[in-house]
């Protein structure tokens, strides 16, 4: 059976180069970055090599990375580490409500210490108006955390425009972005885009899984989140996954490289997906912007069917897709960002995320448009709901 | 040049088995555990089943397995996590002077929120006396973190005499051990050493870096450190590094497989290095005790000589071996260990941990001790303290 693996936004396969490398760092150059020897002064080596191309990926300079075990650890440490290192400065939290759980859930713990955070809703894009940013500015905010792109619709937020207004107002108040949807997808530059701290993952790359990075501008005040050795300049201590930080930067590197040539290919056969849905199914409704939009991502809203019938039936047909982020999966809860968008409860539960990769074709994109109406219909011959 | 890798307990090679495994799911099987389509339900299977391998090394049950980035985090979700979840009944706390960074900084950030800490000292072979461990519990005790082995010395404490005693006293005390230095090297069996919590490191048994794991016995009490997913029975949230885990799996399998037979290789190869290092150089001292003991660890004070001199020296011979622990190479401090164990500074200053492994033959062992004693006669020529 031919199998369609549309979920990249879930995790991407590791591209051949990058696992080579992986797997010579495991069994030849296998040693402690922090032993003197021999051994451990060519792992320090390679880890300062992996750091300038994981930091040439965003405009950042190599010390401003922190290698850490993933997005999650990355924006836990970016949220939480920031809030306590600055809560003298005041205890006022900036967020919007479609943030990954990584996000929201530390500020949910934050609210539990004694911080008060404002949630900035988004409209029916999914996209945070910086005028609502701006008027949620008081004189205790000290962090404000807003994602570049939504990992289920991927709609790219005004961050620029939001990090000026914030900065015209308070050049104290900092700036995180989780960037783990958009990095390696769309330019991202630290300077251009006026953060001071952002979260990058590198299994959404075609790096290996159990690595991430956040970048640090230099001078942001921030608590190491746990304690030991004096790795990662006594922020993030345990020792570096070496195999998994070579294969980041690696990855990071091709990344860059094949940036404008991706964006153009993925594009191309996201617009031919979109098209083809709303050509050959009725009621259905894109779910995002349309233009602000990473290249891969399309997700649509399918009425009269539910979502988890609608993925074990393409399932069935070799097609990989998923309903919401693979984080939440096993929730029955609709998603809270679609919901954010303003959208129903039972449509929200009919919603389809298509995410495409380097190694999908025209032909499967084809497949997939062959496929998915003959599901659809069937779905919703079954449904009580449907032709009511 | 021959390379002699004596620096196991910093970090081993990954063995190929092993590699050849978290190759295949880098590039093959690469789903994200938490989709719900094939690649997802693929990925959740391989989970579960190094789940299973990993419980099976160290007698527990797969479900009270939590994977985390590696011991450090782990050290720091069971000692922060069980106080901070347990706090109510107590602010009374237990460790030992001698134990790793990870626990031990933990321990002091919980001071800084609270909490009442007693360090119990060592005797001058590094171990704790079960004795000082009864008589330091109180009514408020919630935690008592004791290290299997020491990573330095390779002393075996009596984890379960400790345990007994304590729980005598009460049922309630949480009782962890840092097993980094002791699972896959002799055997550790949760039941047997009456741990509720137990702390082990992939990189350490030939599997791959950034992966570990925390032992948490049923009904335990624990808070999460940090936020995000659902992941790990939401105890540890993030995308799950499944090549490492399952790179984690098979190691522990095939450590469990072969534990015996290394165990006697490793203490005979052991003993010919330190036999041979006391018959053929003067002024030494064996560091730790010589029968509880880890096979593989070797640790000498070596007079009038300098450790890092020492380890360059040794280095330009092709030899890797450390002076303490890999995680505070960076530090010019000596070994708190060795401090800890009434070494005088100066001595302490002077030590050289080798620690073997798997790939080690007498051939090693045979080069080094052709090799160590000219060194050690050099540098003692330049020292102004030989011979005074």
């Amino acid at each position: 059976m031919q199998r369609v693996y549309l979920d990249h936004s879930a995790t991407t396969p590791v591209r051949k180069e990058v696992a080579d490398l992986v797997l010579s760092y495991m069994t030849t150059n296998y040693g402690n970055p922090s032993s003197i020897h021999s051994f451990g002064r060519e792992a320090k080596k390679a880890l300062e090599n992996a750091r300038e191309q994981v930091a040439g990926l965003i405009g950042a300079k190599p010390e401003e990375i922190i290698f850490t075990s993933g997005g999650t650890e990355a924006d836990n440490l970016a949220v939480i580490g920031t809030a306590l290192a600055n809560q003298k400065k005041g205890k006022h939290l900036i967020t919007s409500v479609i943030e990954h759980h990584a996000v929201l859930d530390s500020f949910k713990y934050l609210e539990k210490q004694g911080f008060e955070v404002t949630y900035i809703p988004v409209d029916e894009y999914g996209l945070v108006n910086p005028d609502h940013v701006a008027k949620a500015v008081k004189e205790q905010t000290i962090l404000l955390s807003i994602m570049h792109v939504n990992n289920e619709v991927g709609t790219i937020q005004p961050i620029k425009e939001i990090a000026e207004i914030i900065k015209s107002k308070s050049q104290d108040i900092i700036i995180h972005t989780d960037a783990v949807q958009s990095v390696g997808k769309i330019p991202v530059d630290v300077n251009e885009l006026k953060v001071d701290l952002l979260t990058a993952s590198s299994h959404k790359i075609y790096g290996p899984k159990g690595v991430g990075c956040l970048y640090v501008r230099k001078g942001t005040k921030i608590e190491p989140r746990y304690f030991g050795g004096g790795q990662e300049r006594k922020r993030r201590p345990g020792t570096e996954n070496l195999p998994g930080i070579v294969g980041f930067g690696k990855a990071a590197e091709l990344a860059k490289q094949e940036l404008k040539q991706e964006m153009v290919k993925l594009s191309e056969l996201r617009d031919m997906l979109m098209d083809g849905i709303l050509k050959t199914i009725p009621d259905v409704k894109i779910n995002g912007d349309r233009e602000k939009r990473i290249p891969g991502n399309v997700n649509v809203s399918i009425r009269y069917v539910e979502g988890e019938a609608l993925l074990l039936s393409l399932d069935m047909k070799g097609i990989a897709a998923s309903s919401g982020s693979a984080c939440t999966s096993g929730s029955l809860d609709p998603s809270h960002v679609l919901l954010a968008m303003g959208i129903p409860h039972e449509i929200a539960h009919g919603s389809l995320r298509m995410t495409l990769g380097r190694d999908n074709t025209k032909e499967d994109i084809q497949y997939v448009l062959d496929t998915l109406p003959g599901i659809v219909n069937k779905l919703r011959a079954m449904s009580p709901l449907y032709n009511k």
